[in-house]
């Protein structure tokens, strides 16, 4: 598989990314798959450290992600370290996998002097071979050795298979009048060549908030980010999303509901910082030239506007159709009636660029051919349907399918 | 949109096709769309004639589909006639459309001497533009002047979009000592390019059989054959399969339970004719070069064992491996986990083309990457996962993903 070029809806750089209190980390090449770049990473925290995770909805989960659901059940959603490879997925391998997991936490526990249940993990690349971590026990000690505030552009690196971009992103609010940092990165391109699956999101944060706050929190943006992006409708045996929130190692008075009205400000920065890293995951989706945002509102409920939403992000029609720069909404049309939810044809209206295509079941008298398709030249479009049947609305982010797209997953052989 | 080049995976030929006691038939070309090839088909059946009717689930269905619901609702089962045009899918086109389909309706019936609801109706082509029938009232009685039991091809061309082949299955088996024909005829390539949306089948047969009993045929039949085809997971605003049954015509001894012993020969043929007729579809799916038979074996129940395997027949990242001659079964894995279904991931197995390719949730010991690699150069592509829960099986066709599929529906302005 050679170096893929970065893709043409890349940011134009890895941002600034703050550090955070009670945060360290350090990578090194361990050589797992790639060589001479980093691919091992691990992340340290101060005890006292609030977990939290969101998991792949996979009925054939990576033997990390059972690992790493366990520990947070047993821990109750705490956690002293985050160890993640990449080039090597640990899916689909059996006992040998669930012992390579243990072993991972195993020597990081040691190394940290913490419980191994303390300890959570990630793996990201090929599918079904063994992950050999003999050699963690001399590369997680060096990383422990040579911890430091502020490599995120390291950490970054060693989590990324086939991205063509690192992924970061940081907020800075205040909670009760003291300052508080959210640093994220994440990984991923969609379900990806030709093994190199899956998505992955961590954050950061040294906000004062309890566990059960900080998955409440995590569970219900990811909803509305890392779960409202969509490359190919594929799903990894590995996404993992985690939140750590160092604010326990500091303070004994921590917020306990994600409802409190002192995180007003927190949450809508923590939800950007989650839907900005989702979106660079679509930025980079494979083949992309084009980022799109779906937004359907009208439907039952908010789910019901969601499956709606996500239908016709994954239409294979409706992708190639933008890939083509062609306003065919007959293809929208379509994709509304394919997701089984509630829409009334005879309301339904849709709008391309801002600009009204259809209404009341209809072609708009208003319609332009020359505006909808001078939009779709963009690389940013932008789809808005109303199906008329109620309030619910959801917005998902996806990209065009394109011969790129086929290039990466069909002409290269694993 | 250029023509296509036929399908490398096309048969040989048109096969022939019996001529059914009962029906006749006849096409022109009206000009609706293209130009010196026939595309308005008027099918004609002896009074008493059974119809059954299985529709696109789709909840934003054309107005032939409403219309032809209705008529079969309110006569009980019965029907003269089946008018089909192609090029214009008179969907979403508002009361405009359906205007459009009573009024072709009441032509056919005026020339037929029937009621208009023994008239039923299917359209493909573009959506969102009205229908004009105003020339019906020409062509309709210029078919009825011209029919004929045998002209199965101009048929199956009529309703035709963008095919590269045309479609037509026959069987003759006995019922009940007497000679029983069943023939059939299709279009469609999955959601089709640009617009050209739309599976259509329709069976015929001269079976002594009840409407009762030809619609549960159907119902049972499309499940394991038109339903269990997939190109690209998109559905149609205008998907519609017909049976027709004209045995009322002849005998008022009729088969009214399709259980009954005396259909056992013809449950398995008309069961072969409807297979035949979806496979041929896939075959023609854009830009295909491998036809993939999906068999699920081990799943908690039949309708879980199909739902994982239109997982697998749609998953963008299996269908670019085939493509690209890949025996990727990590992507295979993948695909299973996703489809949310009950499966062990430490009792899974996977066939590629017969051999062992993973047992017991790890790859097997047996398994020849060479082995597997030739069978996916071949253009006859056979997947088998046996999920270990219960005994739920099911099979389903589908077809690769390539660079055609993007060209035809991407590089083309509609």
């Amino acid at each position: 598989m050679p170096n893929l070029p970065v893709s043409p809806l890349a940011p134009a750089q890895f941002p600034n990314l703050s550090s955070v209190p009670g945060v360290e980390m350090g990578a090194v090449a361990a050589g797992l798959r790639y060589k001479n770049r980093p691919d091992l990473l691990m992340m340290v925290f101060a005890e006292g450290t609030a977990a939290a995770g969101v998991f792949t909805r996979s009925k054939m989960p990576a033997a990390p992600v059972d690992w790493s659901r366990q520990a947070l059940d047993s821990t109750g959603g705490y956690a002293r370290a985050l160890v993640v490879n990449a080039g090597n997925a640990n899916a689909f391998t059996g006992e040998k996998g669930i012992k390579a997991a243990r072993k991972t936490a195993e020597i990081a526990a040691n190394v940290l002097e913490c419980q191994e249940s303390q300890v959570l993990l990630a793996s990201t690349g090929v599918i079904g071979e063994p992950l050999d971590v003999t050699d963690f026990k001399k590369h997680l000690p060096r990383i422990s050795a040579g911890l430091s505030a502020n490599m995120w552009r390291d950490a970054a690196k060693a989590i990324t298979t086939t991205d063509t971009f690192l992924k970061g992103a940081c907020k800075v609010v205040e909670v009760n009048g003291k300052q508080v940092i959210i640093s994220g990165i994440a990984k991923g391109s969609g379900m990806i060549a030709p093994d190199m699956a899956t998505m992955l999101g961590f954050m950061f944060t040294n906000a004062p908030i309890t566990s059960k706050c900080l998955q409440q929190l995590l569970s219900s943006t990811t909803e509305k980010s890392f779960n409202a992006v969509t490359v190919d409708g594929d799903t990894s045996t590995n996404d993992t999303v985690f939140a750590f929130a160092t604010g326990g190692a500091f303070s004994e008075d921590l917020i306990d509901d994600a409802d409190d009205p002192r995180l007003v400000n927190f949450r809508s920065a923590f939800q950007e910082v989650a839907i900005d890293l989702a979106q660079q995951l679509v930025r980079d989706g494979e083949g992309a030239t084009k980022f799109v945002t779906v937004t359907v509102d009208g439907a039952e409920d908010d789910d019901a506007a969601k499956k709606i939403a996500l239908t016709i992000a994954n239409s294979p029609l409706v992708k190639t159709a933008i890939a083509g720069e062609d306003p065919n909404w007959g293809r929208i049309v379509m994709a509304i009636g394919r997701s089984g939810e509630q829409a009334d044809r005879d309301k339904l209206a849709i709008w391309i660029g801002g600009k009204t295509v259809a209404e009341k079941g209809l072609v708009s008298t208003k319609y332009s051919e020359e505006a909808a398709a001078a939009h779709m030249k963009t690389s940013e479009i932008d789809i808005r349907v109303d199906v008329g049947v109620g309030v619910g609305s959801a917005t998902v982010w996806t990209c065009d399918l394109t011969h790129g797209y086929i290039s990466i997953n069909a002409d290269y052989r694993s």
